[in-house]
């Protein structure tokens, strides 16, 4: 299985991911736009996701609803900047038990001999932002999503 | 008239911008979201500005478009996150003519003794990004928007 990588400098406002699959580009990129595919890999694997909106174009919005097995629900949205099958997507993200703190994703796909590279670049408003992130375990539920995600697209 | 600040540190990969106007923090927010003001006052003086979209509502989206007196046309757009009057905007915030570099801009209204303190700031996706934007002349052309707009809202 492939290897999910962080990139976290100090004193930086961005948090920047990358990870490989050995899966067409269009397969992983549709995994990030459709609504059927998210509950199967989107965050930590110990909690349920719920696609509440998606609306995948420039100014449509996406809303995820996550619940954890005592029944808490942990909320995000934001809207679509880009939306550039099978490369590119721009969205805003916002955690709803921080409102006001929205961050910038930009997830690039690039095909590299067969394979598909990803890089989710995590844009923050402030470095304050990006280590809370980093410290409410951001790494491990990342991976364990994309590790969801390999095995969806892989097996696919 | 008021004056305008910028920080820019070295290395970091954003822009804090900040005024005070002399006027109700409403009017000042209205100018962010009123087609009929983005005109009078945005950008540098010597360009006219058109709005050719303006939805201000979260997911909306908005497109200006520059004119300088040769004819030549400089285009920006992008999506409204959040739309919260009078106190703060979140939007993205792209330069056609360099697709693929988008912004993040976060601007907050504070009331203070009866004026308005404005605070832009302008989050990148790289410190390139940051610096190439600053060298196009970002901080005499803000300056000269923030002094018409301190024109029209003080004078209101």
């Amino acid at each position: 299985m492939g290897k999910t990588t962080f990139t976290v400098e100090p004193g930086k406002q961005e948090v920047v991911m990358t990870r490989e699959f050995n899966a067409p580009r269009e397969l992983v990129f549709k995994a990030f736009i459709d609504p059927e595919a998210i509950p199967k890999w989107w965050g930590p694997a110990y909690l349920t996701t719920t696609v509440d909106i998606m609306e995948s174009r420039p100014g449509g919005r996406w809303r995820y609803v996550q619940r954890d097995p005592e029944g808490n629900e942990y909320a995000f949205h934001g809207i679509y900047h880009t939306v550039a099958a099978p490369e590119k997507l721009v969205f805003t993200f916002e955690f709803e038990g921080m409102p006001g703190h929205v961050i910038l994703e930009t997830v690039t796909l690039e095909e590299r001999d067969g394979k598909t590279f990803l890089t989710d670049q995590s844009v923050f408003q402030s470095v304050e932002d990006r280590d809370g992130m980093i410290a409410s375990g951001m790494e491990q539920g990342s991976t364990e999503g994309l590790d969801l995600l390999a095995a969806l697209v892989e097996l696919a």
